[in-house]
């Protein structure tokens, strides 16, 4: 994939994780698309966020976290509006603002999607030892601390 | 982050996975805002994927493999185009068609962001002991066959 051949351990890593990222999204894109109600595969993505949340979310906020306009916020949230997966209510510290609020029916889907996709990675580690699989949660566990030290504060709010 | 708390295996490593997901997007998404063209950050996604065709692509099929809207891809790639980064040219195989190419000025954009990304794995890589980066790197790579052999074939298709 790369014209570099990958020699340092970091540079080999980061080969690993653009394929496995490479997977997992192709793997979510199939999952979505099996829902079939139209959406972009990244909605989902958005959805997930809203409802991780909690609260109720701005959409300056989403588009702040995940690199989108403003505007491509607002037409994916009406399309999820539309479909009754998230509302959108007054802030009620901020008459003018708007919060966006996930449904019962966002959340319904929401907790399908994480279902399908944690049967799916079951079946992918059927045949691994389960050392091997604590062993793995273990060195991931360890990168993610690494990488929210270089991160910096604030890089765990849910959007 | 979820409601139910990931008791089996598959599940923390879920959990774990989603964390560092979400911690690499934000990464991304710092990186691309650095860049500062106006560009929202998934179109490097896509600039990525026709980088990595190497000779040329159809939008129909970075539509198909993001998961997203051939209007999306469409928009994001005439925005990609404005900046110089890829062209579109007419297919040989097929006049009617017309292949998306990366630009010089593209291939120099990916190369500056990978390497960007490099430099910050390695920064939070530094503390490691050299053999818990290997281990690593063993185990991901392991995961990335399990995962391909339950996608199946064709998931590897770089766009």
């Amino acid at each position: 994939m790369r014209s570099e051949e990958p020699t340092q351990p970091h540079q080999r890593l980061d080969a690993e994780l653009t394929l496995l990222w490479r997977r997992l999204r192709w793997m979510s894109v199939t999952l979505a698309r099996k829902v079939d109600d139209g959406l972009e595969a990244p909605a989902y993505g958005l959805l997930g966020a809203v409802h991780d949340a909690g609260s109720g979310v701005r959409g300056g906020d989403l588009a702040e976290r995940f690199g989108l306009d403003k505007s491509t916020v607002s037409r994916q949230i009406a399309q999820l509006e539309s479909l009754g997966l998230v509302e959108r209510v007054t802030d009620p510290d901020d008459k003018r603002a708007r919060l966006i609020h996930i449904t019962d029916a966002g959340r319904d889907m929401v907790f399908r999607l994480r279902v399908a996709r944690g049967e799916w990675l079951r079946t992918a580690l059927q045949p691994w030892a389960e050392s091997d699989v604590e062993r793995l949660v273990a060195l991931v566990g360890k990168l993610n601390e690494s990488v929210g030290t270089v991160l910096g504060k604030g890089q765990d709010h849910p959007v």
